[in-house]
Formats: structure tokens, C-alpha cells, sequence
């Protein structure tokens, strides 16, 4: 049974709260937040948990195993190593840090200590991902040609961080794990709309070695809320609607193929063709769930989270090169592979 | 009465030869094209319509008013010019030419000889962006913010042209009609997936200098058809799916406003307001019919068509502009505005 | 080659002529309406083609093998008879006669003179339609258990007919196919918003001996249209959304699973097994041009087309009953069966 | 601030705890079942909250106001009276009891002892189906034709009660609230797919005496969810899609118009108009949230609950006519009006 204390209960600290509250192998231990409001909060809903406005407090608690951080991004870095150096795991929200430099040093010091560091791109563990992973590690889809995603929504405009570091990051880490390759370059564009605040509306291009080239289309101001991905590959394609209640992944027998039928080469087109659709059933436990249980394996059994720092680093180098690239207007920015990918490539 | 001869009967002439067919004021006067099979199919369909396999045939009928031109785009300049200099009014499927050189070209024939010039960008005359440009216009959607297309689908790969050509050619003579403002840039990057085609997937970024920024996603090979815009302005935002039967418009009333609220600075957000959705009743005329009398008017009554051959230009120019970025890897190119607008500005 | 007549250009005629015109194995050598204004619209269309406002030109023309028939239901009987006289294949529109007594003596002239008798009931030659016999038959859906139809949308009224007439034909005759199995008794309820014309809105149950329950929902007074069939199985089920551009069918692998399981018991649910979604590829030839050239091989092979005349009969006798039940409010009216199916089952 | 407790924390029960949790009116004073295995994980949720397998506990607890059931239908009448008679507030889950007969007791219990007593139909506090009686009180839809709902899923079956009591139901106090209008017969249609079990599927339609018809079609044996309702007005139309995220209430401005015109009548057909549509924002608070502090309102200030017994009763009454109506294969059975409306319609 691990003990696990929450920093930050604002808007994600609750979902952290109420799942580990529900994972067999987990007890909270305490919640800590610098606002005495959004600990009466817990202090409600969890009349038996601990809470404190001193972060410390769980620090120094010995009987403590982990603490899950879900502050600002800006605080990322000193709280998690705070929570290193007083040698209980790290449970980090995305992203991982506000600079590259600083993952690097969390990474450092987890490994130094022998703790599990966890980053939560929680979408790694959804079904639908789990999934796709699945299908083009198989084989099914052939070559990857194309990954596009638009994530555009109104609203939950941040202070600090441009729509990037909120939504891009999804991408960035389902890329990550679906493609096991890092990008060789980034473009990005963006704006915003309101002077003084970050950019609420962005488009980026990867561009990979292997061919592949992503797109992500990221919006804070748009009328409604998609969460699309398609990803094209010579066999098969997928589309990903994450709004879908079921049947989220949907996998298309369709293609391209190339004619010397003069009939067609008169209509200047290449053939196509196109055959059944089928939608795979998908797990259905919440992502965040698996996470947890997934947490809570690796530090019982010493494994390697499959969101651990070094993906959470590649995602941040991303970030980083791709709010680079936007800030000069969209030239294209190349990317210094970490070399880390230890065998976990699934494609 | 105007009597037109239509010169190709590939994938579009055959939509030309139906509604000049049943336009009151216009009497299809015969029809051209290289391919006899293809000419059997006009005889059968339209027993009484003269054919030919020389397009000549129609320059030299003294009794054809006008000539409608839907052939490779690579024939557009030779045919067009063609039929000005046999004194014929000109409707050119587009994009217009090749080059904007060519395309300066035409419209200054046309202009000599007083000749009536229409491209055929269908889409301004759908009762969807005739209502979008309604609502523009009137100051309802407030200022514009952006304007984000995604127009994907399998299939109809083109020999000699680009998706650019092929579909992101909508958006820009959309935008040209709506915005009245020609961008001060654009970046593109795409990408062909098989050797020795054209590319058929592309991303473009348009910058105007009015601030309002345009991204277009067009692909051959995706999935799933998609045909969604959204625009953002600051009262107001729209969304436009052309493959909604109705309510292909939809009108909400969303946005953004900012707060010294200690709670919203605390969790690091801007409010949002959300209200009505209004979807407007839209003319269902056929796009082409509105456009077919809208041709047959301005010959009568010698008349400049809403896409004339300046609209027509400024396209190519947009194209051009675009396949230079594409091939520098989306360096931003800067477009020469024509200075043509003519008072049609809409916005 | 067969040379067709056609009498009535109203609604559906023009459909009937375009396919015609375009089926290699017909030639189109008249049409016949009472209103010389739609004829004008015939020779705009179609210059070659003869017309006339005497449907008997049709009939005295020796050089006609067959004729179709798409005039108000009210005239079928004596239309459809005069072409049997004239020793004539028929093709008549749904719903075949105005009474069954009538049905039945269309098919013995029918049957004396040798003729083929088909009913235009469109959606058997669709796709949709054949593929779900396909897999009903295959026994992939295991027992059916409903069919479950609603069919509505705005507009449309019709004066002589009721809405069970216009749109519940569809299922009947889909059912039919579908079934091979005519209901025992039929339950309807139905309202006319509006004094003196048919009624808008109905409500059908099917009872079979089989133990199949079947249930259609139209209305002529919807603001939204719908066309969306269920259909429940054993082992799987499908949805059939006719106005999907693609994916129309949709085959799901769901169903129910009894346990004794204590837990599931104190929460008082049986199990339900949900697994993957497919849709398979259809044949997307447009349904009239198959039917065109079934009815032109049933002529020149002596084969009985798959909508004959039996199929059209017991579609009548359905109208029949469902009416008789309407105007009594929902009392149940028991059918007699034709005892006619020949051999077609397809389950 | 009122004292509740909890009877029964089965399927909805976790749904009133979490309610009443955050609730500000309210504090839960302790939950009973009778499974022990529930209540550890009320202890784990809510580790200050009093448990207990012996509801009696909390009849007898001085300081508790209120109390809640949420236990199977069975068992209501007898929990329900028991609650009453120890002097406390009554919160009952829907359906209010098995019989009219045993709803009529406990209205009058309540009444003799002056307590509320609140049935929860929590459709009538959503934001759709208030904005729906605004929209019909205001006159805005004109007479109304019809409701005509569909409600089908996979799963859930019960073991005690038929898919009318489970689904139907909603429609039953909706109609209610809606229309303020008792109907005056219901036929219903229904089967058992599995021996032994209640009715899986059924198909209802309830006469009014105003002309209005609606028609439920309820299906536990269904591929997907659906939860759609359209009204139709004689100025106006309504969809309510429970399934959209937003925009869950669409009017139309559709109707229907009568014609002279000579064209119209050859054509057999009315005119028909097609205007806007319109999706009024909706209020987003979640029901059970509106209707716990509706209760605590009531009980403080001795107001009649939206939902109160009356409408209960009315409900189960419906219910009852609908199942002896399908135990006679839909043969219509009057209603006797309960003549208990209070003044709370609201068209």
C-alpha cells in the first residue's frame, strides 16, 4: 500500500484526489495548497484526509511514499525536486518543466536516487491510445504517412503558458509513443488575440526523418470543441474522436493505387480504393485509473513509468523549439534527439 | 438569349452542360472535347447538342456568344485567350492560369475587347458564403480573428496540379470575397507520398495585415471527408460544414472577456461567455445555376461578375505564392497585393 | 435492346427517364403526362425523345416492349392494365394499386399474357438493403428480434395518400425482403394535423409469428429529417442511418449475457457484452439503375424481377390492414398471407 | 441547514451522496444499505460519514430532517411510509411506488403530517427541459401536435421492472410538466425478449383530449444510445438531443402552409416553410444539484416541490394504464385524471 500526498488542488489536483482515493493500492496521505478555500473543498468531500497549507508538511511526513504535483507549471521544477530530495516519488504534471535544462536535472536526481518519476501525459493511457499503438505497431496501417490533430475548444485561457504547453503537449506525447522517433524539425505559427497574454491559437509541422509529417491545429477561441486526429498510413487509416462516447478509434480500409489506365489517365487521376470500416472495441477505464495503478506497479516493483522523464523531456524540448519557431514567425526549427527512447518504441 | 459553347467534358464540363441546359436565358450552342467517347456520352444524354472533337469548330461559329472553358488548367491560357480573340465572352473553370502573368494577360484582352471574363469559383455564389459575407459585412461577428479551414477527403489525385490547386483554390478566393483584403504572406508546407506526383497534402498560413490570420489544411488522402470552417471574431464566431444537408452556417454567440476576479487570476483563467446558437435559413439554389444567370446577366447588361478576372488573378497569385513557401520548406513569401479590388469589397 | 415508354413526368418520372437514358441495355422511346408544361421540360432536356399528352400513343406504338408507369396511385390499376392489354411489360410505382383485389388482377394479365410485372420498390436494389439480407441470411445476426423504423421529416404532403402510403411502403417492402416472412397482424395509429387531408404522422407495429416484432415511426411534420433503421439480433445488431454519405450500415457485436453472478443479481442486470462496430463496403450504384437493368435482363431472360407483382401485392395487403387498424384506432387487424414467397427468402 | 440521510446507495444512491455532499443547505447524516460491501465504499468516499445496514438507525436519529430513498421500487411504499411516520421529509426515487393506490397513501401521510415529500423526476430540473416549458408557456411553438421520444441503450435491464418503468417513465413526468395535461388513453406495445424477464422493448402512445399525440419508444436491447424527442408545433419546432454536450435544444422555424396553387395541387403536395434555427443557451447546473436545493427550499420555507406527489402519483398512474394495455397487446386504456394539478401547469 503506498501513501501518496497531492500538492495543488486546483484544476487538475482534484481528479488526482478522487482517483487515488479509489486505487486499491493507494491511500492519500494528505493534500496540500497554498488556498485554505480549495482545501475546505477537499476538507468536504474527504472529511477523513489531511490537509495543509504547507507543502513541507507532506515533505517532511516520513511515512509518505510519492507526492503528486499539480501546481503551475513555473513551480514544477522546485517543488519536484524538493519532493526528490526528500527521496518519496514524483508524481509531475504535464509539462514536466518549464526548460529542458530542468527536466534534465529531475531526471538526474531520480535516477540518482533510485525513485520513480512519473509524468502525467495521461492521454498515454487512454484506450483509444493503447489502441492505435497496437494497430501500427502490428503493422496494420503500413507506413505512417501523415499524423493531423486539431484540439481547438473556447475557453480555460492560461496565464502563463501559450495553448502549446495546454494542448500541443497531448500530441507531443501521443506522437511520442505512437511513432517512437523524435522529430527532426518544428514550424509552428501563432497569435494572440489579447494583448499581454499568451498565444491562444497555434499550427505546427513536424517534420521526421522516416517521411512522417504531423500537424497539429490548437485553438483556445473556437465555437466548438473537436478533438480529431487522423493518421494516414499506406494500408489502413485511423480517425480518433476523442468526443465520441464509443467507437473513438475508427480504422478505414482505404487507399491509393496508381493506374496506367488510359481512361483514368485522361480523368488525370490515380485510382483509389475503398473497403469496410471497423471500430475496435476499446478499454474503457479511465486513463487516469490506469495511470494511478500503473504508478503504483512501478514503484512496488522498481519498473520504468511509460511516461517517464525522458518522454516527459522529449515533449519539453518540443515545446520549447516550437515556441522558438513561433516566436520567429514559423521557421523551422531543428531538434537535438535525448537519445533516450530505451526500447520502449512501439512502431 | 445567349447561345455558349462549352470546350471540355471531363470531370466538371458535364455540371457546365446541365446548367446552362436549364438556365432560361442561355442555350448550349455545342460542345467540344478531344475524346469522341466522351462526346457520346453528351449525344446521349443531350440528343439535339452539336459536338465536336475540335474545339475550333466553336470559335468560328459566328452565332455563340460566349464559351465556357473546363480543361487542364494548363490549356487554360491558350484556349482562354482563344476564345477572347474570336471576340467570345470567356467563363474559365479555375484556377484560372497558370501563371498570374498569363492571367494579366487575359484580363487585359478581355478589357480591350470588352468582353465579359467570369472565373468560375463556384463556391462565392453558394447561399452559405453569400450569407457568411452577409454577416461580415454587417459588423455582427466583430472583429475577424482568424479564419481556419480543413478540406480533406480521398482520392481525385491530380496529375498536373497540387491539393494547393485543387482544393485550398476554395479557401482562397473565400477568403478574397469575405475579407476584401489580400494577405500580406503566406507559409506552406506540404508533401507528396508517391514519386512524381504533386503534392497532396498541404498546410498553409495565410498573415494579413490586418492581423487576422487564415490556416488551410488540405489533403488527398485522408479518411474521411471534412469540409469545416470556423471563423473567430471578437462578438461573434461561425462555423460552416459544407456537407451538412442544412444548417450548414451556425452562428454563436461566444467569446471572451477578461476579469480582475482573485478566483479566475488564482486558477490562472480568462472568463468566458457562451450563448445562443443561431443557424440562418440559406438560399438552396445550386451554386452553378446562380452563377450560370449571373454570367448570362452580365453579358445583357455588361456587368463586372462578383468573380471576375481580377478575383481570378489574385488567386493565382495566392497559389504562386504558396508552391514557392511549399518548396522552401514554409519560408514566408510576401504577395504584391494587385490593387484591383474595385470597390466589391465586402468587409 | 428494349425500347421503354413512360407515363406521368410528375415527382418520380424524371428519375425513371435520366436512369433510362443512361442504361446501355434501354432506349427511351416516349413520354407520356396529361401537362404540357412538363413535357416542355422533357424536350429542353432530352430533345430527341417524343412526347405527348395522350398516354394511348404509348400503348399503339407496336415498336414499345414495355412501359412504366409512375402516375398518382389512383390510376395504376387502369393505367397498369391498358399496358398489359397492349401486350406490354409493366413497371409500376409503389404503392402497386389502390387495393389488393386490384393487385391481384394485375398479376394473373400479367401472368396469362407472360408478361414481367416489376414494382418500382426502389431500396431493395440498394446496397444497404442487400447487404443487410446478406448478412441476415448468412445467419452472422443470429434470431432477430425488432426491426425499428422511423422515417420522418418535413413536407412533402400528399393529397390522396396517407403517410403510411408514402413513407411506411418502404419498410414493408424492406421487411419483406429482408424477412421472408409476412406479419400476422399489424397494429397502427396515425393523426392528420389538418382537417381534410390524409394523415401526417403514424405509428406501425408488426406482430410475426416468429416471435419478430416490427415498429415504424413516420411523419410528414418533423422539423429534422431522419432515416434510420435498427435492427436487433442474437448475436449482433445494425443501425441503417440512410442519409450517412458513407457507412450507412453499421454491424455491431453486442448482445446480452444472463449470469448468476450474486453481485450482479443485488444490482438487478443481466450482463451485456459490447464488442467491435464494423461497416461494411457497399455497392453504391445508384438503386434505379440496377433496378433499370434487372427489369431490362427480366425481359429478355423471362426471369421474375425481385419486387414482382406477388411482392407488391402483399405490400398493398399491408397498407390494407394498416389503414383498417388506424381508422379503428390501433385495434390489431390480423393479415392473411399471400402464400406467394416462390422460393425468394433470403432468411 | 437540513440533516439528510440515505437509504440505499445501489445504482443512484452514490449520485444523491455526492449531491447532497456539496450541497450548501445540506449535510449527510448518515447512509444505509443493507450490503455491507456498499458501505465501505461510502466509508472510503467519504471517510466522516455515518454507515449502517439497518435503515431503522436512521428513522430514529432525532436530528436527522430528511431522508432520501434510493432503494428498488419494491420496497418504497413501506421505506417511504416508515420515513413519514417518524416525522421526517421524504425524498423517493422514481417511479414514486408500485401501485397509485399505495401513491395516494403517502400523499396523504405527508399532507396529515406537513411534510414534503419530493418524487425524483430529475429530467425537470435540467436546463433543456425548462427552457422547454418556457418555450411552450410563452406561445412561441403555437398549438402543440405531437411529442414523439425514443430512448434506446444496450444493457441495464432490470429484474423487477419492465424498460416503461425504467425509461418511459422520464417521458411520462416530461409530458407532465410539459404539457400540464393528463392523457386520456394509452396503448402500449411490448416484449420480452428473454423468458422470465420484465419487457425489454415497448412502444407507447398517449391521446390527449387537447389532440395532442406522443409516442415513447423505449428498447433495452438497442446497438446505440439514443435519446432524442421532437415536438411539433403549429408555429414552431423542437429537437431535444440529451446526447449533444451543448446545443442539446434546437427550435425550427418550420411549419406547414396550404395552397391554392394550381401547380401545388397538380404536384399533390402543401407548401411547407423552412426558417432559422435557434439553440437557446441552456443552463448547465446538473439537475440533481437544482433539485437538492429545491428540496432543502421547500422544506425551509414550506414550499411544493416541482415534483411532488401528486406528479408522482400521475406518473405511476400512467404507468399502470400503459402495462395493462400492453398485457392486452396494445388495446387503448383510459386514464382517470388525478384532478390534482394545483396550478402548476405551466402551457
Amino acid at each position: 500500500m503506498i501513501k501518496i500526498g497531492i500538492i495543488g488542488y486546483g484544476y487538475w489536483g482534484p481528479n488526482l484526489v478522487r482517483n487515488f482515493a479509489e486505487t486499491s493500492g493507494a491511500i492519500i496521505a494528505g493534500v496540500a495548497d497554498l488556498n485554505p478555500k480549495r482545501l475546505e473543498i477537499v476538507q468536504k468531500r474527504y472529511p477523513g484526509v489531511r490537509t495543509t497549507t504547507q507543502f513541507q508538511d507532506l515533505l517532511g511526513d516520513p511515512s509518505i511514499d510519492a507526492i503528486a504535483v499539480a501546481t503551475p507549471v513555473s513551480t514544477h521544477f522546485e517543488l519536484g525536486m524538493a519532493v526528490l530530495k526528500a527521496d518519496k516519488h514524483l508524481w509531475l504534471e504535464k509539462p514536466m518543466t518549464e526548460t529542458s535544462e530542468q527536466a534534465r536535472k529531475l531526471i538526474d536526481e531520480a535516477e540518482k536516487r533510485n525513485l520513480v518519476l512519473i509524468v502525467d501525459h495521461t492521454f498515454i493511457y487512454t484506450g483509444a491510445v493503447l489502441k492505435m499503438a497496437e494497430l501500427i505497431k502490428s503493422g496494420d496501417l503500413g507506413n505512417i504517412y501523415y499524423y493531423d490533430s486539431t484540439r481547438v475548444n473556447l475557453g480555460l485561457f492560461q496565464r502563463d503558458v501559450s495553448v502549446i504547453s495546454d494542448l500541443a503537449v497531448h500530441d507531443f506525447s501521443i506522437l511520442d509513443y505512437l511513432l517512437g522517433e523524435q522529430p527532426a524539425a518544428v514550424s509552428a505559427v501563432g497569435t494572440n488575440h489579447f494583448p499581454g497574454t499568451p498565444e491562444n491559437l497555434a499550427y505546427l509541422t513536424l517534420f521526421y526523418d522516416s517521411g512522417i509529417i504531423a500537424h497539429i491545429n490548437v485553438n483556445w477561441l473556437a465555437p466548438v470543441k473537436v478533438r480529431q486526429i487522423l493518421i494516414g498510413g499506406s494500408k489502413k487509416m485511423i480517425t480518433y474522436d476523442d468526443l465520441e462516447p464509443s467507437e473513438k478509434i475508427r480504422v478505414y480500409d482505404k487507399g491509393i493505387s496508381f493506374t496506367d489506365d488510359p481512361q483514368q489517365i485522361y480523368e488525370m487521376r490515380v485510382g483509389y480504393r475503398t473497403g469496410d470500416m471497423w471500430a475496435p472495441r476499446l478499454d474503457s477505464t479511465e486513463a487516469l485509473r490506469v495511470e494511478g495503478d500503473h504508478f503504483v506497479e512501478c514503484i512496488e516493483n522498481g519498473k520504468t513509468p511509460l511516461t517517464d522523464g525522458s518522454l516527459g523531456l522529449r515533449v519539453v524540448e518540443l515545446i520549447e523549439a516550437a515556441t522558438r519557431s513561433m516566436n520567429e514567425r514559423g521557421r523551422s526549427v531543428e531538434i537535438k534527439g535525448t537519445q533516450m527512447y530505451q526500447g520502449r518504441k512501439v512502431a
